[in-house]
């Protein structure tokens, strides 16, 4: 993916601005036209926020207009390919494009039931959520009353716009739609960081499938060298961390049953904040183990 | 099952001896016989001890018949039905009865490599061993000397005619032959024993497969009313605990992320000692849990 | 103290009735002579019923001499002492005998504004509270309306006589007027009850006082042999459990640091519920621990 | 105290380098000017490093002039006012500046036991000890052999030199004199950070003083805004962290008994590694806490 810095979208022509920013909304090149006056921007959130102004400012069939040019999720658009590449990856990365017949069967009702009371495509930020999120999402909203599931539809566009323009555009500020997630391991049996225990992160879907997010082994301070998972948003989702306690404690010659009482532990939890910081440590001896939502 | 007191056993004639406890080592009607004459028996372990003591001093060579006498696990007798009632039973208890195709192969190998090295059948009590743990022994005892293996052999015979005779005998005294486990979920959140929580209780096998043991809910003691495990062996095997917390934490009106950070909390052990007593509790908050081998 | 059994109650003429029970409504042996027609009773809780009915059920300005009859609590009756058996034992319970000079002028001077207030002594149930309490006590009393502080009166009377009814009467039933605190050590560097951990309780003062309520070691399971308190009231107040754990570990054999990370833990709490269960247990290795309220 | 730069140490003419540094071994200038000639030192640690070795490579008597150059500790020098301005600091850091007559007179014995056996003042680098820290090091000292001993007080006196060395000269570079002592708060009811915990850090004497050594408020992220201890060694003894729980739960609105089951909560600890990190954090509801040594 081409980036592009903030100095430079500030002094290009209007033509070159429109091109780099045009498909940061679906098919509505006009937003990025409409601000393109009041450069200069002096941070990327000045930017955004130009950008949100000139979709709610819009007239309210322009912003419908909006809303109707983005694909079904999981739709027939999707099917034959004919989704933009921005919307392909999102779709992607919250597993859309592999879904099984059942679960497509069960988005194509949903988008149906869906257009048939509000007259649009259902839009969400796909990348803040895991496919069973997506669904939850699909159902509540399904409830909403058509002037406020507008609201939201109009919310999730500004929130898909907020991540795809912190992609392309390079600046000394971020924009807040990144989450972290992170882990540590304190052997209380030796007082100090586990060195070397290995830890995998899944993400668990209700159905029962395991996706591998990121496996790693901490370090000295019994940290992973990088976070789990960093640069985007956590996906409202399921995650099982896997600490594998036994080898760490058979390396340190640590006296354990045989076979031990706690070889691989997992640790499972929900990810409801995708712009949040969930720290999941594990505080473990051979024979107990203590973990939380940490800082 | 018929069952018997040791009262009865006491003042039965010989033949009502031998007939209520010559199955009690298999094919071996001759031990039951060897201890006729020493009655009464206090206790059910007297009993024991005297069988047992009967099984250790007779010739090797009858020893070795004893040992020859037993089935292959998961052998062709079992496959067309030639085994005794209890070995069938022990057998079953340990999964042996229900290989894939892959796993009566292994053993099948296991089996005849054992009989080539040792010229006997592999013996262990399965009803001390989940199928992994069963394999394991397999493994490891195939590296024995024969004079140790033999030995071996022997432990294990005494330890399955402890738990029929267990099962046979009615008495005041028991045999130390089973296990114990339990759990107790207590609410730090509110300070309180966790009632209500459903817990299940798991035993995994090393290629994925989860039999699901047993189901409760804690009472005001957050206590289940009986424990998980009990008048067993607790067998060799990794087990998981399910507690679902996030439905308790719900009930009892706690805020909660939404979805819960925590929702079914898994706690994944492993079980070294089958007559072991192991208290597994849980110790939780809607965001922070710890657990710990207790008694 | 001479007790006297429930049965023998039942079957006593009314003048033996009145003997036994005729002090456990401080000088008001009406109390007693009111509920003896009713006999028998099947159960102290039933016998303690119908004397607290008698007390609700009394004329108004009989229930205010009932309250009347009542001494000040460090009052100058007590240095005197001129206080029933039972009226200085009870003060006695809570330190009232031994104030320094600065505490005594602060009761004086509460109970004289108290007087002032309410034209009455002001009564509390003393064994369930610590000094501290008591005084906090004081000072939240002497807000209520004069109605209000009636019945707070006399339910501390009711509570009074429960406590002195349980003391003086065999029955197969207890009255609900004792409260229990208790400890279990875990060890989680070994996975066992941590057997011969010194354990002391404290009551701790506001003034900074530390008076020593028990000493215990605890045995195989990790838990003292009997409560550390038992068989009465929790005095409402600030405790200290004081574990040497150093000792332990270095019995143990278990690596420590020189000189240990932990040596004696204190855990302190207070208790808010006189006839409670606390079990306040310690998860403890050389590098940390975990408290909680358990049950 | 004055400071100078290691770029002017390394410009500076041979008289000033001596001025610049000639107490940093006390009594023994001949210390720096040893090493003058070996400039320029690149980093901190290597002028460290050869004022070391200059020491360590002197003839023997010079080195025994060195150590008898100290004055006793609380001795008879401090008692009159004719320590050097170094050792007079130092010997205050510990409190040996305000013994009780019982303390100096339990000094006086050590000193005078010490100097008949080895005929040279006890030294240790008092920075890094408590005051009953260093009375076990005297214990423990006056059992080693005269050589070892000479071994050891030539270490402390390097260990003195190196923290006089660390505080005088700025350098892009520190020695690693200095540990770290800090602390975090995590609410384990609310599932954050607790933000506005007041948190006490006291040493405590085996005699029963409490010297309160610092006070802060968690922020934001639960942890205080500069570490407890920080830029200086951690005195070897024993701690005291107090964690005012019940005010930051009441102040977040979370259910608390009345009163509260936890108020302060003590964690008290010991320090043996003065160059280490300590980093102790409490995991906190209002009805449990979890505590370690973390990282």
């Amino acid at each position: 993916m081409t980036t592009i810095s903030l100095d430079e979208l500030n002094t290009v022509d209007a033509a070159g601005f429109a091109a780099a920013l045009g498909d940061i909304y679906e098919h509505a090149p006009w937003v990025a036209q409409a601000v393109c006056g009041k450069r200069p921007f002096t941070t990327l959130a000045a930017l955004h926020e130009a950008m949100a102004g000139a979709v709610h400012g819009a007239p309210a069939d322009r912003r419908l207009d909006l809303i109707k040019a983005h694909p079904d999720l999981a739709g027939k658009a999707a099917r034959v390919g004919q989704l933009t590449a921005s919307s392909r990856a999102e779709q992607a990365s919250a597993g859309l494009d592999r879904l099984s017949e059942g679960e497509f069967a069960q988005f194509h009702r949903l988008n149906d039931s869906y257009r048939r009371k509000f007259a649009m495509p259902f839009i969400v930020c796909v990348r803040r959520h895991g496919k069973d999120s997506i669904l939850r999402q699909f159902e509540r909203r399904l409830q909403n009353d058509p002037d406020a599931e507008t609201k939201t539809a109009l919310a999730e566009i500004v929130r898909i716009g907020a991540l795809r323009l912190d992609q392309r555009v390079e600046a000394a500020d971020h924009l807040e739609v990144h989450g972290r997630l992170s882990t540590h391991v304190l052997d209380t049996h030796g007082g100090r960081p586990a060195e070397g225990v290995a830890v995998e992160l899944f993400e668990l879907s209700a159905a029962g499938e395991r996706a591998l997010i990121a496996r790693a082994v901490t370090n000295r301070d019994g940290r992973t060298d990088a976070p789990l998972i960093d640069g985007r948003p956590l996906p409202i989702a399921r995650y099982e961390l896997r600490f594998h306690v036994a080898d760490y404690f058979a390396a340190r010659g640590a006296p354990q049953a045989d076979p031990p009482f706690l070889d691989v532990v997992p640790v499972a939890f929900t990810v409801a904040e995708p712009e949040g910081h969930y720290h999941v440590p594990l505080l473990v001896s051979p024979w107990s183990y203590t973990t939380y939502r940490g800082s």
